[in-house]
């Protein structure tokens, strides 16, 4: 079994957020990323809640400036960061900041020099999983949530849509909504799976809403001063797939916020809300 | 009338987190600060609560990381975090983190090269004020308070204790408490001041308080696990001062907490309110 190596831990209300590396055969690489462990873990297992950030992110953004801890600690739910994508001087990068490093996009490559390292959708539902599991006694891992931002909040719905039994709840904060139809999807998946194909549509949550449609409600915020809004995001492409396809959505478009973080943390306490209600209800 | 430049702007809890840079002839260099404007300020003037930084950070660290936006428009207050010291190529600079730039003290330097630029005192007491008044027309500047962290949180005390008709109450996470006794202040006091001198008592909130005690309620929490708590904070010295000189005190130490902002956040909500109580009471 892999180890957990403790990298920092502090006390946050009342919980313990500590930061961990591992070495990941999956993806060939040292991986770290954060867990936020709420007081009720000491009474027995809590609910799991997997956040995927954005591109350039790691597990920092949001443990450091969302303000999960306060809701997570209310509801009484673990809380795990992983970092977006493979790392290490080894790893293939790109000097743009939506390609490589820190833009893994919650998919397994296929074309070179991505294929050996960026497979983040294995990682994130397999790999860390079990990790969790053998390392975290308080993690009760029959009842996952997902949820995230940006590509994030993307990766966070097609991989509740394609693992339904896993994450029994989801939601996203300004979500790319189908990589297909925007440049940094067009660019990403380029570049990790070749040319346009039905390979694209599997990582696409507009094209997976049409096939895989979930029991759960998919929470969105959304600004409406989010400078991505029109180019990279389209909220309207997913709405209108989820409402002639059956998938229950609430899509809530909030005036004036933009993608950034202090968006994130004014409305964190309705996403961990959502997700308790789900997960423990 | 000194302008003030917009470099940023999100909303954040229904208010508006700004930026701003601006001239100081005080301090002979460009300042930037945060000002957060909660939402009932549309309604008319708000209380305003100035937080001062610790070593080493600039407003950043505050509005990022210590969830304060959520409990300022909760109550209705105006968070204004200043820089930790006059900055640019031209100021004068250290290499250690806790001399120079960063490291102000909230004090006025006599010796060289410091004492051209380094005025924090007089910039958090006048200067910035007096831009307040003129540029945020909600700013009520007859109910101010002051809090902060570390060098802040001192320097939030002995702010306070020296002018108790402008800040009607006062708080700090993790203060130094008598900068005359222990390394940080010693160092910084000897660079900024000179050697040990009666000088450095109007500077240090032990000695400031056993002439000038405030009728506020002072309140004060420090973590434990603080790795500082023992070298450079030393809160009985503070706690002894306040009981023997008659200054009221509620000194909180909570088990398990550390240095970090992951502390602070989690006591937030208890700091504003206890300035919301005295400035809205």
């Amino acid at each position: 079994m892999t180890q957990l190596t403790q990298v920092s831990a502090w006390k946050s209300f009342g919980g313990t957020l500590s930061v961990y590396d591992h070495e990941s055969p999956l993806l060939g690489c040292t991986m770290r990323f954060a867990v936020y462990v709420p007081p009720q873990a000491a009474h027995g297992p809590v609910p799991v809640l997997w956040y995927l950030s954005g591109l350039t992110c790691t597990w920092a953004n949001m443990m450091e400036k969302s303000g999960v801890q306060e809701h997570a600690a209310r509801h009484g739910l673990i809380i795990i960061a992983p970092d977006t994508s493979p790392r290490g001087e080894h790893v293939p990068n790109d000097d743009a900041y939506d390609l490589g490093q820190g833009a893994g996009f919650y998919l397994t490559a296929t074309q070179e020099p991505w294929a050996k390292n960026y497979k983040m959708d294995q990682y994130i539902t397999d790999e860390l999983p079990a990790l969790i599991a053998a390392n975290v006694p308080s993690a009760d891992m029959s009842r996952q949530g997902i949820f995230g931002h940006s590509m994030g909040g993307h990766g966070a719905i097609t991989l509740h849509l394609k693992n339904q039994g896993t994450y029994k709840s989801c939601s996203a904060f300004s979500p790319i909504t189908s990589p297909c139809r925007v440049p940094w999807g067009e660019k990403a998946f380029t570049a990790y799976l070749g040319p346009l194909s039905v390979a694209w549509e599997q990582y696409d949550a507009t094209e997976l809403v049409k096939e895989r449609q979930s029991k759960a409600l998919i929470l969105i915020d959304t600004g409406t001063a989010d400078s991505f809004l029109e180019t990279q995001l389209k909220p309207e492409i997913f709405i209108k797939a989820c409402e002639k396809d059956g998938q229950r959505l609430d899509y809530r478009l909030r005036e004036g916020y933009g993608h950034d973080y202090y968006f994130i943390a004014t409305f964190m306490d309705e996403h961990i809300a959502h997700h308790a209600k789900a997960l423990k209800g």
